[in-house]
């Protein structure tokens, strides 16, 4: 399964009011198109606008309804701290404040490094039974994870989203004894945060380069680790995935897939497509199911950058020639391509229309569409489908798929 | 309704990769799909791999997640043993054992004739105020039904499904008394199946004859009888079904269809599919709805043989002159032809790809099909359709439909 992240797009001027998925040259992806069977796909239902997280869910077979708890914990497993059933996990960011408490920088200046040193010095703190997880992200980006009994999501932000104002108070957001342990528990570590990060010699180092000090974390977002039953549990598959985006991988992490790290695989615009599908292909050696996210016409959907999406599926394109090569040398890859949802250059951000969809593979009844696009795959013998219907449509076809009755 | 079991496959290399129903010649078919409005369906949903007696249950308009409670009570009333809600059916073996109690052939030499008088032996006994049924099925194959209160399914297999090895007590499978209960009758009665069996003048005959007795009555696959509303009254339509298959026998009796037998009609591949259709054009004369199961497709499916399946679809095709001369006779007749689920003979089991529906008669809107078959379905102007979204059509198209609101 290869999703093209924000795929999806809407008619563009300038390309005679094509797609840029239709307007760029991809002779391999139309030549699958032409193999297979296509269609248009709504990642969860007609209509709706998804995130990333959700999408993936969906397409991977669960009901986002049931299973998204926020993005707090997809962040953290992508971050690598995993929790437990019940455990709670926030984003959080180093910022900078002031003697009184206000906020002076709620990116403590963007700093780029020294993160896991102050993570470290946070981590491993214990309070009325609960242990905090603390991990650096990205940049000023990281996660906060409480373990214990009786926790609740529903507690207030601690980062108040905007400086020159005090940093907030954590409050619990119902009545329940777990919101007010999990606040209490919250305030405490953000205290002792910035007890401990003030005087932090990474901190009087930036101080005296005269940048801003790391020294306290806001931790905000807060979500429970769901209940999720494995992938490879769930329909009986060794599952693997490929992706260069931390929540796409706290996703497939959190769904135990063996996560498979590609060496030029940035999840930018600069990723090297080629190396993921080529380490796709080696990987359905041991795996039955091999999943990758190429990110790249996502970001250029939210850059609005029509001429650089077009591009970057022309050089999707060229990789796929591995992947063409192996349906031609074994007979047994069911091969899906499809998006997440459409990040349109036009609107700069998700947008709920369709993607198209293609579903490649020996015994896969062709139709008549020739092409991937949008406007292609309104012809295709799949018609609509709903985002949750693509693993049992590939279960079946790839014979995987339990019989219901006799 | 006229079900073409199994119809659906995939491409099939002799034929040019078409399906069997694609390459076979079927010029009335073709017709209907031309006078109708045609779509592919889903049986049950997109995917899903369905088993014939589920599929059957969803094209009737129920949802089989809820009704279908195993295969026990469909083939119990398929031989004609009805059970009450809350009654539990057993598919049986007739088995022989030795003194031991040992399995030495799990199907008592596929016993063909005497199990009436075996059944009998064994039918009407009462255990803790439990009543049991006893009746012969078709070789080995018998049905028990036991009817009391407090009953329940959760009970293991008695059947070892090998032989030379004990038979299996049965037990209880959760903690409920209902269990314990129902584990305790099912071992009384084996107990006596083969105090009473052993000495039986039937089986003293075959062990003169150097034949394995049929001494014990082997139960599995408990089920208990569901709470289904009868078709009848769930659309307020007298309703016949024309079927020479045991369970889907079955399951129309159990929705308290009429039951139509019909001379040559043998749920083989040599049954008379022209008599079958000729009896349902009758039987539309007092009934509002008459369904007509054809088996053969299935069965070649099964067996992998494409030529096979592609003649019988000529031959049932040639079968169909009989619903045509009557369309054009009357005009009130709605018919749909379908499939229950593919048995693609590349597989030689059932798969969940969806098969072609073709719905003709007065005030369906024709789209551009010519061809009944999987890939002219693709273009139908029904689209996709999941199996309960049938019945609802088939009420609007006769003018049977409640509206629902002003």
């Amino acid at each position: 399964m290869v999703v093209l992240d924000g795929g999806g797009d809407r008619p563009v001027p300038e390309f005679g009011e094509k797609t840029p998925l239709e307007a760029a040259y991809t002779p391999n992806l139309d030549a699958l198109a032409g193999m297979g069977i296509n269609g248009l796909l709504h990642p969860i239902a007609t209509g709706i606008r998804t995130g990333s997280d959700t999408a993936h869910l969906s397409l991977f077979g669960y009901d986002p309804y049931e299973v998204y708890t926020g993005r707090g914990p997809f962040e953290a497993a992508g971050a690598g701290v995993m929790g437990k059933k019940g455990d709670v996990a926030f984003r959080c960011n180093f910022a900078t404040v002031n003697e009184e408490g206000e906020i002076t920088d709620r990116r403590a200046g963007r700093i780029r490094s020294g993160t896991d040193m102050l993570a470290s010095a946070l981590n491993g703190m214990e309070y009325n039974g609960i242990m905090m997880t603390v991990k650096e992200g990205t940049e000023h980006r990281a996660i906060l994870l409480l373990h214990g009994d009786g926790l609740s999501a529903a507690v207030s932000d601690v980062d108040p989203h905007k400086a020159r104002t005090h940093f907030l108070r954590c409050e619990p957001l119902d009545d329940s004894p777990e919101a007010r342990r999990t606040a209490e528990a919250v305030n405490y570590f953000v205290e002792e945060s910035w007890h401990i990060l003030r005087n932090h010699e990474v901190n009087l180092m930036r101080e005296r380069d005269g940048l801003p000090p790391a020294n306290i974390l806001l931790p905000r977002g807060g979500g429970v680790f769901p209940d999720i039953e494995e992938f490879g549990r769930k329909y009986g598959l060794r599952a693997a995935a490929i992706t260069g985006v931390t929540l796409i991988t706290g996703i497939v992490r959190l769904l135990g897939m063996n996560v498979i790290d590609v060496e030029g695989a940035t999840g930018g615009i600069d990723s090297n497509f080629s190396a993921k599908l080529t380490a796709a292909v080696s990987a359905l050696e041991k795996n039955h199911f091999v999943f990758v996210n190429l990110k790249a016409p996502d970001i250029a959907g939210h850059d609005g950058d029509a001429a650089l999406k077009k591009e970057i599926f022309e050089r999707i394109d060229a990789a796929f020639t591995v992947i063409l090569g192996a349906m031609a040398e074994r007979d047994d890859i069911i091969l899906a391509v499809t998006s997440d949802h459409s990040t349109p250059v036009s609107v700069m951000d998700h947008s709920g229309d369709p993607v198209p969809l293609l579903i490649a593979g020996h015994g896969v009844r062709p139709d008549d569409v020739a092409e991937f696009g949008e406007r292609a795959a309104m012809n295709g013998g799949l018609g609509h489908m709903n985002g949750r219907d693509l693993m049992p449509e590939l279960l079946n076809l790839s014979g995987r798929a339990e019989k219901f009755g006799a």
